[in-house]
């Protein structure tokens, strides 16, 4: 089945999306996030504006010899030629011709407005640039798609020219009219009924590029394909300037999903949890964790109320099974959640907490008061599953899991007039029966304890070489008091085949940090150990 | 108008929102938020679920005395009586009913399967524990509103014992059935068909409660005013289990600004940005930057292209005016953003980087040269205006504001055994003339450094005394690397009258932070001394 003949799937999370307050690709970024949409079988990558800036025409010379798509054909975007140039004469229109892509994707104003007082041109020399410019392109070999920008504001202030453009367009050889809510005003009603019209008076084929200011980017892209379009626009992660563009993966799903429609290659689905959390790490834009189909809380439960029922069937509780976009349902240890919630996740650790026991329903109970204890404190189990068994495994067990033994440490950091900062940690402890002290260096007071822990611990325990600090968060727990407050840091430790979260708090970053790294050490060294 | 007669704006973040995972909130957080909704102009505030938990029922015992409401009447939150118990024998009801709150809205099973697997009772008892619950509620003289839990799964499964749950409580004397998404798994077609048809086969007052599973709370919330709803519930910001509740600011901004319905006290919408920012404050659960309407990129513009057209009409480019939700239209220093941007920037500033000029021109020129130079490096400007600002004043001036001279620094950090870890800065510095040394203690290195650097300071420029740091945040540019990675630090520091942001990067998080806090302290002594 040609599902790029049939339904677009088309993203433009490395232009569109890229435009995103505080985000910024490198070339490199970019190539690595096109491999990732096109692992999830988009059928269209825009990969940004060659010729516009230097970024974007360096990503597609590279294309032409990294990107080896499997599903994806990749588009160029840029815009029609100037008012009273020739389109072959224009050199932004050449960069698009010779781009490499297979797609060009023109935006051409579709709002009388801005043809007059952005583009400063004439409502008719703005039609002429974009069949000129269309005609040129499909004459040199390439397919055509339009972005009818401010389509939507256009067609409430000028029907007939916002419908005439996409007109012109289709004429001069252009393949699919995206009409685009660019300022993002619009509802799902409103959308509808525009598509239904264009539809009806053109019978171009319709795409939908929408935004999401009110709140509405998925239904209004919902109701478009409802209302006939078969060519959906959006970004990974909702991506995109302001409140961003439609997210593509809650898009997608919601089309799979919802209503039965096949949008993408059999099984890809599947991927998306881990495309959009990959894609994350590139743009370095946190995950929300709220996020749709693919948040890490989006199909977690917390409330001891429904805990209870989860026990009894999950399905009463999810709108979906979270396999079919590749999430897991999570049960967050909090001082919400009941008993059934801590009992449900003694289990998923593989400790059988029996209610029915005097001894489980006691267990339990010490282990809902340490936790409650520990997060009125500021801690947080919810991310930190390896620090949560630590505490289970002393619970059951009687006695906190130790190799080590630690006497003190110490951290200092300055500057070198001219050079950059740097920091020295000295750490000293007991373990394998021996009083051990380290100094170790990095470039930052953490990184320093780190290294110098690890030197430590590894005089004792050789396993430690491989494990290795992946990830670092730093949280102030309580905001508005600048440095004063209390911080909490996650750090994520891995031994090469699997990685693991520990939690530490305090009123010192060092020193909530130092917490954080313990339990990770700890962590590691039972599981090697046990 | 009595808004509370004709629509019925409802808030439950402090009852559902509040179980999001990683939000806590203390009695005194809630009631802080409860305040922050009344000045909002919200008809009712779901304090929560007096009985179940100590903290919900101390919440609704403190706000008999603390909680002056202008606006919205307070609503407690249970569920019906327990099968086999009357209900005025049921202590959970007990407690609704002597809660204090003018409202209680009752969680009722509307979906068969959740009665028989989750409740573990009959079809029949669950309709008499609705019945009785209400019923006795009313007697007691409260006003009682119906939570319809599952009900849309449940009319699926069994549309007539759905129905049959909201007749049961609309005879009982409940006033509004609001029908609870509860799996957040519908899409706007089906509330609207499931909402129409619920109002004519029952007549009862329909009510809607929707979750964001799919990416379409709000719309699905529109859909079912659309349909006849005249209750709408939703949350602050969106908080809420999983992927959150309606968003009930962009409900209500759609309502009011883009379908022209009246449902908040005049005027009071233009509160929205500042209120959906001081509760995330509250919450401690950072603002979504792309929010719809209230974020702070929602009205941001960071384009090349779009900034030129901006100079000749902003609303080209935005889908209303900001300030209609007391938002405001910001321009973002990026490299992705062209000269307009920066000349916008600079006049926004008070400079006239008069293009037309060759020394404007190249004044411009050198500052986004500058800018990205300092972007690739991980700075970003965009939430830093005032080191923007020191970087244009350099420019424009050709010299640097500088009011002291630093020689070196270091802090010290280690833990004293039992203790809590402590950190100690030495500050050498020239100011005034005089060469200054001073020591400063912290509860961590960037307190440290942060008092070390004022009190030396200070003895040149008393005015210093005043400033205070605020806001502390660190974020790694550069994931993946743990504590190798490079750190960004944005410090907002306040003389009392005003605040200014600004931004420090290294390897090193303490050296980032001491960037941040010469220039926070350089903006400030600008400011006094121009």
């Amino acid at each position: 089945m040609d599902l790029q003949g049939s339904f677009h799937v088309y993203d433009t999370t490395l232009r569109d999306g890229a435009q995103q307050e505080g985000l910024n690709l490198s070339v490199a970024d970019k190539l690595a996030i096109a491999r990732q949409l096109d692992g999830l079988g988009v059928g269209f990558i825009e990969g940004g504006w060659p010729g516009a800036n230097p970024r974007d025409t360096e990503f597609f010379r590279r294309a032409r010899s990294e990107l080896d798509l499997a599903h994806a054909r990749l588009a160029a975007f840029g815009a029609t030629r100037r008012a009273g140039v020739a389109a072959a004469d224009d050199p932004q229109v050449a960069a698009l011709r010779d781009s490499g892509a297979s797609v060009v994707t023109l935006v051409a104003k579709a709002h009388d407005r801005h043809v007059e007082l952005a583009l400063r041109t004439t409502l008719e020399e703005n039609l002429a640039m974009v069949r000129d410019t269309v005609a040129h392109l499909r004459a040199e070999g390439q397919t055509v798609f339009l972005d009818a920008e401010h389509f939507f504001d256009g067609y409430r202030d000028n029907r007939d020219y916002a419908l005439e453009v996409l007109r012109t367009a289709a004429e001069a050889g252009a393949e699919v009219m995206a009409l685009c809510d660019t300022n993002g005003g619009m509802l799902p009603g409103w959308v509808a009924d525009v598509v239904h019209d264009v539809g009806a008076a053109t019978g171009v084929r319709v795409g939908i590029h929408c935004h999401n200011d009110t709140g509405c980017a998925v239904a209004n892209t919902l109701a478009a394909v409802d209302a006939g379009a078969t060519h959906v626009q959006g970004t990974i992660n909702g991506y995109g300037e302001r409140t961003g563009n439609a997210d593509l993966v809650a898009v997608v799903a919601n089309l799979e999903l919802k209503l039965d429609r096949t949008v993408l290659p059999t099984g890809l689905l599947s991927e998306a949890t881990r495309i959009a959390h990959a894609v994350a790490e590139v743009t370095n834009v946190p995950s929300a964790s709220r996020q749709p189909y693919v948040g890490t809380s989006a199909f977690a439960h917390k409330a001891g109320l429904h805990a209870s029922a989860i026990k009894v069937d999950p399905n009463l509780y999810q709108h979906l099974d979270p396999v079919a976009v590749g999430n897991d349902m999570r049960l967050l240890v909090s001082d919400m959640a009941g008993r059934a919630s801590i009992e449900l996740k003694g289990r998923q650790l593989g400790y059988d907490l029996d209610q029915e026991t005097e001894e489980g329903k006691e267990l339990v109970g010490r282990v809902i008061a340490r936790v409650k204890e520990l997060e009125s404190r500021g801690y947080t189990f919810e991310a930190a599953d390896a620090s949560f068994e630590l505490l289970l495994v002393e619970e059951v067990e009687g006695v906190r899991p130790a190799y080590f033994d630690i006497e003190s440490w110490r951290v200092i950091t300055e500057n070198k007039p001219g050079d950059e900062a740097a920091s020295e940690a000295t750490v000293k402890l007991r373990a394998g029966g021996a009083r051990i002290v380290v100094a170790g260096e990095g470039n930052g007071p953490v990184n320093a304890l780190d290294h110098a822990l690890r030197l430590a611990i590894g005089q004792a325990y050789p396993e430690v070489a491989k494990f290795e600090l992946i990830d670092y968060k730093v949280r102030i727990v309580d905001q508005g008091h600048g440095t004063d407050a209390v911080t909490r840091v996650l750090i994520e430790t891995t031994d090469g085949s699997s990685s693991w979260v520990t939690v530490g708090v305090g009123h010192n970053v060092v020193e909530a940090s130092w917490g954080a790294l313990l339990d990770g050490m700890t962590f590691g060294l039972r599981r090697h150990h046990t």
